[in-house]
């Protein structure tokens, strides 16, 4: 039953395995719930498409 | 008025416009909603961005 | 594996096992899934905290 | 801590610098809220996974 | 046709008319958008059900 | 910047706390990301509003 979106910047691709067993275990153990019901979906964003404090990423980190 | 998000794998392309249809038909007739304020987005994933049990789904598929 | 969001305003719980029904059917059909994966996830909303055209539509139905 | 998912048709990304800005700066003054923690995240879609009045928005634009 | 969907900490009602009507401005005028098709959705949330830095930030308020 | 969106029954509030810390910790260890920047949000879904193979929840419960 549980569904978790992670959005995140895209390019880390080798992590997602790791990350998507931990957060089931979790929830699984802490939520008491059968791990084969839980969806973990990841939604890549590109720095181009993500902006904080009003200003998007990928002009933060030219400036950086 | 409503929003559907459908998230599925990515690759059926050609099932969205039925898809498309057959979910608006349905909220308009049993919701009592004019079809033109239903707006249904596809938003494709994936295999290598969706775990179930634990395990991103285009690994689960290699060894089955 | 799809999961389906929908957000439309609160109010509607009678008409929500018929959408889910056909929702289901329509994306097992046409997307040639199992339905046993398909979640269908209703989000309610209340007319204060949806807008259309920049206004609140629980406004824009006082001033109709 | 607030999010911002802006789910618009792709090919807009000049648009989006201005519109990251403008939405913070509403969500800041508005709601008394620091900046820094405001995410606006732009999910593009493109026209062939968008359904409205249950048709695919890019067949409805070959028609007209 | 954009769907914003704003999460932001339940109880801020009265700043909703004035942050829609903004954002709706903004897509509009810098997306050259009709905002007719402009949805703004808030998705309040408590603060027992937002967590910053792995804290739940009901407790991380607790301690401030 | 990560933002995980987590959709589960409601129900288990004494179990959100230790999923927060432990999504935040993999996220944090295995993407290398700093997690002062990562939002963990529980969007909590009543039984009543959510289908499994096309059938209202609530409903699958009480036949069982």
């Amino acid at each position: 039953m549980p569904v978790v979106n992670i959005q995140m910047f895209d390019g880390r691709d080798e992590a997602k395995p790791a990350i998507a067993k931990a957060v089931t275990d979790a929830i699984a153990q802490h939520g008491n719930i059968d791990p084969q019901y839980v969806y973990v979906i990841f939604n890549d964003v590109a720095m181009e498409n993500w902006a904080i404090s009003g200003e998007i990423f990928a002009e933060t980190l030219k400036k950086s």
